[in-house]
């Protein structure tokens, strides 16, 4: 069987910057062909970003991609890689863009393209299209209707992207009535919580399903919300792994495969799903056989709480990165949220670029600032502090204040100071939301919901302690500082807005509080479902009354990493001015 | 020909408030039976208000939609109606609801009923979907694939839900097949600005292709930011208008037709696009002829200002009546956005309700503060002063702030003061930026950005002058004191954060800059065609990059009455971390 060397390069891009974007595409290529790979791979719509949003339907933003794409085959042909097949995921749109309610405008494919010689010699586009949970596909694209086969050494290798494998039929049959000896998808997969695992038997199951070796290239990084994990797999025919690649870490997976030759009745012609065979021969002859091969590997998997906490790191320095900043400013309250958000800081973009403000007030307690200040000390962040007893002072002499009224002050004049040293200063602002708050909206609008993004918005209570503690764990087991104090941890949480305040004033115990939530957030259960599971009804009835008055809050809040499958965000979309009651 | 008279209840109804919407149905079912009508119909999802977005895909609401349906059938029946066929919208499921990826969970559906002899005697769920502009529909429900047919007293009418109508081939083609005499859609359209006129095109030209009378019944009102602008219209076989409702105005629409008896050899089966024919036959049985008919009318067209105007009015009215509030509290600086928001909020819930509070600073000048006044005194609004010196001392002395921080700062702390005023007395804070400033980020983020809603965020500064001397000559003309100071109409205006600041030392002119905002902004057009179009290319780019680095500041602006096609917010959506540069 011929043998070819794959070359995945499991990158980021940034959404928009398709110069950028196609520089890294540059670089790969020649890092693939110094490692002698014969086949190279990127990511669903690397020269444009994923995902482009309202992007796909701007004209010229299209064109752009277009004549990216174009220069980009000159490019690699002119650095002396054209007769390295490379596979590049662009934006596109059909030539046919007739103009009609209900398509796209300018018909947008979500595409990609193989590049050689200089030139695009097959493109192809997406053919089924998410439009659930975070994707909106349907709104942008057109789907495509072919199945791309290419003639790489003597190997027919089907290409697909992403969905084309999540859902039945299309491309996975298709690959195995053309007769294909590889299949190549190039993805943009959103992190989830375990849903690793779910791809891997989804892979595997595709794999068998095609017939033939299946290479599942993934994304790695950050858009907004969106978080990217890595974990590329190369699978056997017989559903075996060949190779597995790290999670959330950049790089380049090179894999030798053992092929079988393009069959010499190759089919032509429409095959599964009304897919047109669109077939292009690059070379025919085989690589001379080689070794040593190269075996792949198989990386390590993460543990679950340092999946998710290498997920939260990726997103905000992605975010902050993409945003064009170099560090932030995080309120510091000695609490457990603000303390897990600048740990995460401080492996995102290093302790020396995040900025922690105490701003106590006459309800804080003086464990709060000593533990506040303590994390600035385990942490080597940059630390002030700044009381906001005269502002106080000001507002309730002009106003006078009392009860709601009087604590949401003290946390809108933190939002303020924070604001205004952001402005002076140029760091953007964490915000230090959880999930759980921000659920049942026990947080204050403009006070500490102020930030340009919000590490651990999509991470529950109960998660933020065991975050905390495994960061501690791991620092401790590396002979680090841990970077949390204890004393943030064991504390009961408080917002300290008023004298003797704790959390469980106002609501369940987190435990009871996060579970019900899940059923309710995440899973989309009704009031009787939840009860059944073993809640007491008045309880879940507040909660779920909290849960359904505070969509207001959640839509101002500002954007975070999204690590579940539903949080708080375009996966979840409510009216505001919202009748149903499911306690009612 | 037999004689049918109709009742088109044109009127809201609101998400998720199940309960009070049936109530509705059955207080405008008893004026349709009490005005003699034989066949009734309410709006699309009437039951469950429009749109419900992720409720949809909740189990609990899609089965009390459905439960609420089959009692409002038997209340109906109880209460004597039982004989009157009511056509109302409502949210239902398939039973074929096997989960599938890409399938909405729970498989929904759009659907309307026919309710008789307090029975459901017929559903059907709207065939063409949606999926564009503000409209996500293949997110949420799946179509239906029956033509449905309802017999009533002699005559085959057919009925369609909203998109039918807007897209080519389907209902309406059927509705010719199927040989009906009456084609009703039920819609919840919302309003843009001219789509009256679009509409009622669309409506004529259906009804030809139907080859019968077509009722097409609008729903008005609003939700979050989208407004409903009634405007049903009744159009014979040969196109001419029958009957059209007023715009933005509750009620019933009653109107006499003359419709042909149903044929005897009605088809039946497969008719266009594969749809069913789902016929019922209820009563075959003439009305008796009878004398005067009821001639539906032909109410009067707004004018283009007042029409706007009135949405503006209705959006906000309905965001603070279905929030459950009473008030509203606005921040009055004496230029034309604050006073234009306070003359909406005066004609929305009554000047005795609106409360305004002037925050002078240090560079306030002293034609603000009278304006703000004089707007107060002209309207009735509840007034009141609070200067922020005393704050801006505070944070100053603290924080030593310069430049864009300090402007930025006294913002906020009108911000801070709004919401501690609402936090004590119970209004919901407007926010007064208009689609000028938000679209190029010429405002304060947790500064004059707060607020629970921005009436005018959709409103470009040139038509906030428009509109706010039409509201002036309106009240003129009815002989009543205009509402807003002429001199906030005619002096530059400024932010007053700085000694001698206009708008216009950073910003171009306002209408040079909306008409390059509406070409980039509404019409997706690129700076090159821009430039084609009159504009100097720097100033175009400079207006450009200013757009496409204030998507930040917009996500977290809060929701507002829409009336263009593509405004800001779920109909317009970019990646924040976006690379990508127009100007470029």
């Amino acid at each position: 069987m011929p043998q070819l060397r794959l070359a995945l390069n499991q990158i980021d891009s940034q959404v928009g910057n398709i110069a950028a974007n196609a520089d890294s595409v540059v670089h790969w290529t020649r890092h693939s062909a110094e490692q002698g790979a014969h086949l190279v791979a990127f990511p669903e719509m690397m020269l444009t970003g994923y995902p482009v949003e309202d992007l796909a339907l701007r004209t010229s933003f299209v064109e752009a991609s277009r004549t990216a794409l174009r220069e980009l085959a000159e490019r690699l042909a002119a650095e002396g890689f054209g007769e390295l097949p490379v596979v590049v995921g662009y934006l596109d749109r059909t030539e046919q863009a007739a103009p009609r309610l209900g398509r796209p405008a300018g018909s947008p494919e979500n595409a990609a393209a193989v590049l050689y010689g200089g030139k695009v010699v097959l493109r192809f586009a997406k053919h089924h299209l998410p439009n659930y949970g975070v994707f909106d596909e349907f709104r942008y694209f057109v789907p495509g209707d072919t199945q791309p086969v290419v003639r790489v050494r003597g190997v027919d290798v089907a290409l697909a992207i992403c969905e084309d494998l999540w859902q039945e039929g299309g491309r996975v049959p298709a690959t195995r009535s053309a007769g294909a000896g590889l299949l190549i998808s190039v993805n943009a997969s959103p992190y989830e919580r375990n849903k690793d695992d779910q791809r891997l038997e989804l892979v595997r199951k595709r794999a068998q399903e095609a017939g033939c070796t299946l290479a599942y290239l993934a994304m790695i990084g950050g858009q907004d919300e969106l978080v990217f994990d890595g974990d590329s797999i190369v699978v056997g025919a017989d559903g075996e792994v060949i190779a597995r690649a790290p999670q959330f870490s950049e790089g380049c997976v090179l894999v030798d495969l053992d092929l079988p030759a393009a069959r010499a009745d190759a089919p032509e012609g429409l095959v599964d799903d009304g897919l047109r065979i669109d077939r292009v021969i690059l070379s025919e002859e085989p690589v001379e056989p080689y070794e040593p091969v190269v075996a792949g590997g198989y990386a390590d998997r993460l543990d679950d709480d340092e999946e998710v906490y290498d997920a939260l790191v990726v997103g905000l320095r992605a975010y902050v990165r993409k945003n064009g900043f170099r560090s932030v400013l995080i309120g510091l309250s000695g609490g457990i949220d603000s303390a897990l958000v600048a740990a995460i800081a401080c492996d995102a973009i290093g302790a020396q670029n995040v900025y922690g403000v105490s701003m106590p007030s006459k309800y804080s307690s003086d464990h709060s600032k000593g533990d506040a200040s303590e994390l600035a000390d385990r942490t080597g962040l940059n630390f002030r502090t700044v009381p906001i007893e005269p502002m106080f002072d000001a507002y309730m002499g002009s106003l006078g204040l009392t009860g709601l009224a009087e604590e949401n002050l003290q946390s809108r004049l933190r939002g303020t100071m924070l604001m205004a040293v952001s402005n002076q200063e140029g760091h953007i602002v964490l915000a230090p939301g959880n999930k759980s708050e921000l659920a049942v909206g026990y947080s204050t609008l403009y006070g500490d919901s102020v930030g340009a993004y919000g590490p651990i918005k999509d991470v529950y209570k109960t998660d933020v302690f065991r975050l905390a503690r495994y960061r501690n764990r791991a620092a401790a087991e590396r002979g680090e500082t841990p970077p949390i104090p204890e004393n943030s941890i064991v504390k009961p949480p408080s917002a300290e807005l008023r004298p003797g305040q704790v959390d469980t004033d106002s609501l369940p115990d987190y435990p009871v509080l996060d579970a019900i939530l899940e059923l309710y957030v995440d899973r989309d259960q009704g009031i009787d479902a939840i009860v059944e599971a073993g809640f007491d009804r008045a309880l879940v009835a507040k909660t779920l009354r909290m849960v359904d008055t505070a969509e207001y809050k959640r839509r101002q809040y500002p954007p975070g990493t999204k690590i579940s499958a539903k949080g708080f965000g375009k996966d979840r979309r409510l009216p505001i001015t919202n009748g149903w009651r499911e306690h009612a």
